[in-house]
C-alpha cells in the first residue's frame, strides 16, 4: 500500500503555478465573497488568501455581515465581471438560508467561475467542452494522474450524488473514459458495487463508512469525507483498516483537501490565459 | 416477456396533450430550423410536424438551403425567441458542417430550448432542476413509468455516452434514485456490467451488438438504436433472441422512437405553461 500525498501533490502544483505567475504581465486576480461569519468558512477563505499570495496572485475578500441586502451582493457580482483585473470570482458557500445561493451563482460569469458552479459550466462539463470545472472533482484527477493511476477502462465507483463532488466527477471520469457508476442512499447492494471498483470514490459525508469490506483486494481509494468525530477530522474511509487492501489511498487530512484550494488557483490562472489568449 | 408498446403510449400521451392544448386560451407555437436537404431530417421533420397538428400545437418549419449564410440563422433564432406566440424552437441536426452546431444550440432560449440541448439546461438536469431536458431520455424514463417499472434502488446499466441520450440520461436515472453505470467503447468487460443491469439502455449505435449473452434473466430492455440494415430497420438489440430473456422489451420500431417526437410537443407545452404561470 502506498499513501497518495495530497499535501506533497499539492506543493509541486503551486510551485508550478508560482514559475507560471511571475511571467505573467499583470498579476493574475482571484475574488472571494463570502457572507456571514461560519466558522469553518472563515478557516477555508484563509487557506484560500494564504494559497493565493504564495503563488503571487492577487487576493480579494469582500466579507459581508449576515444582515446584507441580497441586492448589495448582485451589484458587487456584476462589478467584479466588469472589471478586467478580476479573473476568478467565487462564492464561499454555504450562505445563510435567506439568500439565494443558486441565483447568485449564476450571476458570476462562467469564464470567471473559477469554482465551476454555473449552470453553463456544468452542461459544458457534461458535453466535454474543458471549462472551468469544480475544483474538487478536478483535484481527484490530478491526483491520480500524478500517482500514475491509469483511468481509462477503469471501473470507477462514486458513492455519493452531490452537486459539488459525485456528478461533475462522474464526468471528469467519463472524459477519461473510464466505466462510472454511481451509488448513493438508496443503492440496493453497495457493497456488491464497490467492491467492483479499481478506482473508488468515497464522497457521501458518512465518517469511517466504507471500511475493508467494500473495496477490492489492490483497488485505488480516493476519501473525499471531512468528517469532525471526538478524536479529531476523518474521512469517509476506515483508514487504518482499509489501507491494508488498497494498493494506493488518500489520508484525511492531507490527501484530496489540500488539492481542492490549489484546484482554484489553477482554475484562476486558466481563467487569465484564456482572457490573454483571445 | 412483455412488450413495451411505444406507439400506443406515445398515442396515449398525445391524447392528453390534445385535451390541455384545448384549454390553452393561445394556442402554443412550436418552430423548426431545419438546414439542407438530409432525407432522414426531412422525416424526422414531417413526423414533428404531423404530430404538432395532431394535438393542436402551431408548427412552423424555417428550412434553409445548405448555402445559407450563418447571420441569417442567427437572426432567425433572435427573432424566434423573442416571438411570444412560439414556446418552443429546435434546430434539426446534424447540420451541415459548415455551421457551428453547439453555438448556434446555445443562441435558443433557455425557456424555449424544447430539446433541452443548451449548456444552461444541460447543467439545470445535473443538478436536478427540472429544466427542458432532452426528448429521447425524456422519453425512455416515461415509457418505464408507464409500464410500471420501479426506478428507485435499481441497477441500469446504459452502453453508450453520447450528449443526446447517454449522458442527459443518466442524469435523469440518478434523479429518480437509480444506481448508474454508463459503460462504452473503452470499457473493459462489458458484459460482467451489463449482465448486472435490472434496466438495460442499449444506445451506442451498433446493429443487434446486445446478445442474449449480455442479459440478466428478467431484466428490463430499452433499445434505442435506429440502424439500417438489409432487411431493414432495427435496433441495437437482437431482439428475437433478447426478447426470451427480458421480462421487458421496447421494439424497433415502434419502442423509443414514437416517444422522442411526443415528448418534443410535451415540452413545447411545458414551455408555454412555465410562460404563462408567470
Amino acid at each position: 500500500m502506498k499513501i497518495i500525498d495530497g499535501k506533497k501533490i499539492s506543493e509541486e502544483i503551486k510551485a508550478e503555478l508560482k514559475a507560471e505567475v511571475k511571467n505573467c504581465f499583470i498579476k493574475p486576480g482571484l475574488s472571494v465573497i463570502q457572507i456571514g461569519n461560519r466558522e469553518d468558512s472563515n478557516k477555508y477563505v484563509s487557506a484560500k488568501q494564504k494559497a493565493a499570495l504564495e503563488v503571487g496572485i492577487n487576493f480579494n475578500l469582500y466579507h459581508y455581515d449576515e444582515t446584507a441586502d441580497e441586492r448589495e451582493i448582485v451589484n458587487k457580482i456584476k462589478e467584479l465581471n466588469n472589471d478586467e483585473y478580476v479573473d476568478g470570482i467565487m462564492i464561499q458557500l454555504p450562505l445563510p438560508d435567506k439568500f439565494n445561493e443558486k441565483k447568485l451563482i449564476n450571476l458570476i460569469l462562467p469564464s470567471k467561475d473559477v469554482d465551476g458552479l454555473t449552470d453553463r459550466n456544468i452542461g459544458r462539463l457534461v458535453t466535454n467542452k474543458d471549462p472551468l470545472t469544480s475544483c474538487t472533482p478536478l483535484g481527484i484527477i490530478e491526483l491520480l494522474k500524478r500517482s500514475e493511476v491509469k483511468i481509462e477502462g477503469k471501473n470507477v465507483v462514486i458513492v455519493g450524488r452531490s452537486n459539488l463532488v459525485g456528478k461533475p466527477l462522474m464526468h471528469l471520469f467519463l472524459n477519461e473514459n473510464a466505466t462510472v457508476t454511481v451509488c448513493h442512499t438508496k443503492t440496493s447492494d453497495l457493497k456488491k458495487m464497490t467492491l467492483q471498483a479499481d478506482i473508488l470514490v468515497a464522497a457521501m459525508g458518512n465518517p469511517k463508512f466504507i471500511t475493508k469490506d467494500y473495496v477490492k483486494e489492490g483497488a485505488v481509494v480516493i476519501d473525499v469525507g471531512i468528517n469532525t468525530i471526538n478524536s479529531g477530522l476523518c474521512g469517509d474511509v476506515d483508514f487504518d483498516n482499509v489501507s491494508k487492501k488498497a494498493s494506493l489511498i488518500t489520508p484525511v487530512p492531507g490527501g484530496v483537501g489540500p488539492m481542492t484550494v490549489t484546484m482554484l488557483l489553477k482554475n484562476t490562472l486558466k481563467s487569465y490565459n484564456l482572457k490573454n489568449s483571445k
